[in-house]
């Protein structure tokens, strides 16, 4: 049963360690099929070296297990929180990468500070409030979903592709799991890069709203025009 | 004789390297076998890249060397007096991971700041005194033991399965070596982490209490519910 | 059509992540035929892994696709600038290698601390005033050129083999697109070195002009005594 | 002639890259035949991955090429300098790893922080002066090799099997260029620890003299105790 989507999402999450955001086996990777509003999922506690795609488990828009041998990812109801508010998301990824942590565990959003961040986020890479011990003694990982769906209300989740829950690292989306995984990766690397910034110019301010404005648009919306076609038309498509 | 334990000596031996955690040849791990109260342990001085499984030297419990052609380690003093002092302990893993040494070196505990750290540890990672000139000048090994067991008289090694010597670099435990190896990558990892989060949040605190518990019990003691099984249980089980 | 010339920009590109100065699709290689004037460069946002040397795009100096498939890099616009204001220069690469990023964004040029710089850069990596709202509105890649072009006004394109935009990140040139590459990789290893000296020495001032003068020397230009011949004699050549 | 020791030199050069040790070209390592005077040493410019044996040139004590193709490293005179002053020396190695750099370029010695660096220095590695226009201006190379044996003066090779010149980079010795290659590892590896426990702690003391000089000589001397033999009785040794 959708076994191109368990593919899909087995791709995506075996790209996870390949692109170093990975320790341990922290982290997971899931995509939905809209028309029947199942979503696999990566398979709790697993070793990404042992990995297959038959491994994925598959899960409704409910919660409930539809298919697959082992538990889902312990996070899995922080995915389904995200799929249920953001209707044009197509995958979701979670990781520990090392220097979105950082931030996330400092409660600072990535400030956006050149174009590699522009490519990909119109604006900073938001972060989260801390939770509250009765959000964290009731059901944890739906409300991690929750805080990221409250810290996202005023802002269109085509033009921020991520978000550090606070203390703990960065959720990403798409409109596939695949253009998940790729903004997962530039949380990371423009956490890497704002960090060593800082460090050389402490007060360093965001970049001008007009070079901001060229580089995502450049790359997302009806005026993109970077890219070989299919993929950005895509990244455009899901905006509707 | 042990042939199973001086093969999991051996694996978790050769993961150092292949985790990132080993410079040169600093570094070895031990495994215990608890009804003979003997161990396996990597030789002294030999290249990662030349180690077989056969090389792994059997000690026990008072020290005798039981069986091998090479020296066991130097730092066996250290695992024996860890396998003594907390007989939960499966299996001890020793290295020179840099940020785990940056934080050592430097005398400070890794504070506790996200939840990748609440996934492992129950608290922050601890660090041990300073030797005494008397302690560095007697059975030197030995002692690096004790005040590590001396650190650890009001903590659960199970709640804390590492802590950094002081000016020296972590040690690392768990119910099998492979869960010591999983906790060396674990410090690690953290250890990166906060000295980031500290770049950017000199003065940052440690995480809620709440969440603190929510995390380390996900994955730990009976309530966990996080992975797939068997390694998990194996995890609450030792704790007994 | 330039099949040779094709395969240079391509064994450049894919020199990119092979170096580690490659995140994403970031970054592009061009090679220029200085007879024709025609360039070979990357196709726009084409993943390193399936390029291949047919996919080089062909373009002239006035801008126009002389052959290809594909689109050429969004970025081709610059590179002709390039082309066109340094007549010596026989390749150009652009990359967002993080340390380079780090002192992009932060606006700083990268300081000349030490003789690793001082083999390839006759002096501080020179950074790029901002660009205006109107160089940004209009034609911007063209425009992006134009601040590289005035920034090296007063400056020998062969001894500052590479310059950083402000906001964005890093290009680099030479007589060859491979010695291109060779400087931005040297751009990115004395990015980092700086970010951490200066850690070390905030108020650090540059090499001393003698250490300058003999390591630029040592490479560059007819008293050159380091190397094996054929790339150095090059390097030295395209100068006059 | 010389078959074998070409052939340790050639595995030390390419050894560095393998390392991490090594950016382009930038690095050489060489080894010397005591009984004949003669060394062998990268020749200059030489890519790294398609360097042979056969393309170590044989260079005297006098300086004179005794054998080779191609031209010897342009850092030729600097090895020979430490061959002639270090009688004990079999082999020399050169890098520009990036740590070390960065406290040579500070001009700032890489405190002695921990058990790590006890193990391999007997206390801080030294950094040279910087040199005046004059010793630049004359035989560079010769004189880089001058004021390192300066900073020896008062110190044993044998304790400080390395140092840092001044706004240049790390050379690194021992009794066999194995060794060398070694030290060097380790003065990178320490520099990186050193930098980042200079963040969490810039205030930091170096180690206790007991626990340096336990460390130290639990590898080197007649008391050494680490290790399988062989390679440590050679280091002890070439002390006397």
């Amino acid at each position: 049963m959708l076994k191109e989507l368990k593919r899909e999402a087995y791709e995506a999450n075996v790209a996870l360690p390949r692109h170093g955001l990975i320790n341990l086996t922290f982290g997971n990777a899931s995509a939905i099929d809209r028309p029947s509003g199942v979503f696999a999922i990566k398979p709790s506690g697993v070793d990404y070296a042992v990995l297959r795609a038959d491994d994925m488990v598959l899960v409704d828009l409910e919660g409930r297990k539809v298919e697959g041998a082992l538990n889902p990812s312990s996070d899995t109801p922080t995915h389904r929180r995200l799929f249920l508010a953001f209707p044009g998301v197509g995958g979701v990824v979670h990781t520990h990468s090392s220097h979105a942590v950082a931030f996330a565990q400092a409660g600072r959003p990535i400030p956006i500070l050149g174009t590699t961040h522009a490519d990909y986020f119109n604006g900073d890479v938001p972060v989260t409030r801390r939770m509250t011990a009765e959000e964290i003694a009731s059901a944890y990982e739906w409300e991690t979903g929750n805080v990221i769906v409250e810290r996202l209300a005023a802002l269109d989740p085509a033009d921020f592709p991520g978000v550090l829950v606070n203390r703990h690292g960065p959720f990403a989306w798409g409109p596939s799991v695949a253009k998940a995984v790729e903004a997962a990766v530039a949380i990371e690397c423009v956490a890497h890069m704002a960090l060593m910034s800082l460090q050389l110019a402490p007060a360093l301010t965001p970049i001008e709203p007009e070079l901001l404005a060229k580089h995502f648009k450049r790359k997302h919306g009806p005026g993109a025009y970077y890219g070989h076609g299919a993929a950005e038309r895509l990244a455009s498509n899901w905006r509707e």
